[in-house]
């Protein structure tokens, strides 16, 4: 045995599922996927803007999604605490509040809407005329018809958390060898090692190097999008991942030029959703783009209508430093909701452990993730929240479409018992 | 003595004289400037289009920079092929010509007013309807008012036209040393050697190693707007360099599209000028903003403005990839013509050769360039059309501002007699 425990997949999902088992005592060995893709090491996570909201758009009328995700708020702070603690970095979390501001009355109506469900399910959100909203934020166009101020959400800067995870990950002795899996089987993964310098393996690749088989007692599968590329999945599980293109920007302020926006502010502009996160280090987040896509290009046309809805929101923006164009592969599912729980490998063997489908909620869910990740390695049962998110929902073919979601997931043939 | 000729600056103007200086038997170090400027191998030769325009709004009235532009367009395609012969490489000569296009009817009164300027002085200019606009280029959008066709204009890939420069310099036998030149002195320039690995010299850096001085017969100063950092360059001359900040994108096609242009197309939108050159390789080069600034910072407001104006005149644009975004400083003068010939140093000692303040205008001044100052380092004069463009025009407070260009610069006190 090489280890304990292999988790496939180094984003945030991945990396806090590894600390926890290592915490726990698990010998853990974390691996980036690899196969077809000669991009995969460009992580979601890296390229997200760190918005913890327990309440889109997406989530109205899913209600087993909500009450996951209010979970997830509320044990964030805390599982951030102690990684803070455990490593001395700071992950940049913010507390202000997000601002969501409204430019017609169309949108305005939106927002009335989903100010209206916030308040239904018992959270927080205070309506403000266009003064208000331009008192807590001047930089705001004078063109606003008003908003709403949700105090309770956070937002954490995305890469500081991932950098704080690995470096929890290797304080607690997880092991992170170069290398890409590219399958998995009974108790083991198969992976690619690097070729020649400067090349990346990869299943097709003939640059790669020598295939190497890692095992271990049970082996856990965070690796997002890329995990439909990977050999050994069960087709179900493979076909329900949904990769769904995000195109983001990065701007700093220069020196002359104080903080444009102090909250997190979302705008609808015509319908157009879109968000504006501030670190306090100066750089300013501003996206995303949502498009069932399974490239990583960078588009003219995206950044293009991402600055210009920034600019009718904060017109400051275009006095701010463009520091990065990025577009990442979320990783969603036929329903929305997350994967969570063992699985037999495809060919019938040793179960698995799948931990994906995280969507646009990747940082915010990888805490109580990696906590109901650890509990099935301890042999208990997860927070009842995830009882909903089973892999075995996508088993059933006589169940309609969309009904995965609301209706719990009984145990289907491919799903292994515990 | 390290070299007969030392030439300071390393973008397409230094390195075409070091090539031809090589090329005519001398022995040849080109070395880059360095001082208080951390980015200044940042060259704006990387950062330009690499269209070969000899007229623009800004040589309206000015007659001689006009007939060096005509000279140096003359004199490009001879240039370029020697250059392609002796190293093999291409660098993107296209001949298609520039079409210029406006929408809306001030903006085609400007087109109409430059199209008769160069007719009056014998250059081709056709005007065309807006059907046969779209005819030549169909990815216009439809709201396009007529265009003005310069059959003969060409454009050069800069990055692929410096990296064959630099491929023959070296051929030639010019070295090429690391360090940088912090000042110039009598027969000697002071070289900043590398410090630690990673680090990047200047006078003030403290990571910056030795200072070294290489001896030679001649020195060349060639180092773009950088030349106002450098010691020992009379105050007359670095005075009359002026950075002018330009921004520029670079989007390149996806696989899926075809080449969106095949002629440089230069709109005018509102009065803004804006040209997109297409490259062989399906790089499309946006640009470009001309700020009176001395920073490389790359704004979002620039950013959005570049691309939404490129959009205005060629919707598709949206569908390209956006690959770089870069801002670079041209070196601009006083009067806006570049400044070629013998100087003393400030301290009054031999001789130095300048060749700077190309402005907007290097790619396709530096053939050009290379002769002058190969002609110079023979014994021989220069071609006439770089008779008013002498440093020591700049070294006559009684003459009236901006009359320089136009008269022609006698020896000053400041000048070297030849």
């Amino acid at each position: 045995m090489d280890a304990d425990v292999i988790v496939v997949g180094g984003g945030v999902i991945g990396t806090a599922i590894a600390w926890r088992a290592a915490r726990a005592g698990q010998q853990v060995t974390l691996i980036d996927p690899g196969g077809d893709d000669p991009m995969a090491d460009d992580k979601a996570s890296l390229v997200a803007a760190g918005m913890l909201g327990p309440v889109s758009e997406s989530v109205f009328g899913e209600q087993d999604l909500l009450n996951l995700n209010l979970h997830a708020v509320g044990r964030f702070p805390g599982f951030n605490a102690e990684l803070e603690e455990a490593t001395g970095h700071t992950t940049g979390l913010r507390t202000e509040g997000t601002l969501a501001v409204a430019y017609d009355s169309g949108d305005l109506a939106a927002l009335d809407r989903l100010t209206d469900f916030r308040h239904g399910i018992g959270l927080k959100a205070e309506r403000l005329s266009a003064r208000e909203c331009r008192k807590l934020e001047p930089f705001l166009a004078p063109g606003t018809k008003g908003g709403v101020f949700a105090k309770g959400d956070l937002s954490v800067d995305n890469r500081r958390y991932l950098a704080a995870l690995r470096a929890a990950a290797a304080a607690a002795g997880v092991q992170h060898p170069t290398g890409t899996v590219t399958a998995v089987e009974d108790g083991q993964v198969a992976v690619v090692m690097p070729g020649k310098p400067g090349t990346r393996p990869g299943t097709d690749n003939p640059a790669g190097g020598p295939v190497r088989a890692l095992t271990a007692h049970r082996i856990v599968i965070a690796a997002g999008h890329a995990t439909r590329r990977l050999n050994g999945i069960p087709d179900p599980v493979r076909k329900a991942i949904r990769p769904v293109k995000g195109q983001i920007l990065r701007l700093r302020h220069p020196g002359n030029i104080p903080p444009v926006l102090t909250h997190t502010v979302r705008v609808i502009v015509q319908g157009h959703d879109l968000y504006l996160v501030p670190r306090q280090d100066g750089e300013l987040v501003v996206g995303a783009t949502q498009e069932e896509r399974d490239d990583r290009d960078v588009m003219a046309g995206a950044v293009h209508d991402l600055l210009r809805d920034a600019q009718i929101a904060v017109p400051a923006v275009s006095e701010l430093i463009f520091a990065e164009a990025n577009a990442g592969l979320r990783p969603g599912t036929s329903d929305n909701g997350p994967i969570l729980g063992p699985v037999q490998t495809a060919n019938g063997g040793a179960s698995l452990i799948i931990a994906v489908g995280h969507y646009r909620n990747g940082i915010m869910l990888s805490a109580v993730t990696a906590d109901a990740v650890a509990a099935i390695l301890g042999g208990q049962e997860p927070h009842t929240a995830w009882t909903p998110f089973r892999p075995g929902r996508f088993h059933a073919p006589d169940r309609p479409p969309g009904a995965g979601v609301s209706s719990g997931g009984a145990a289907s043939p491919g799903e292994a018992a515990r």
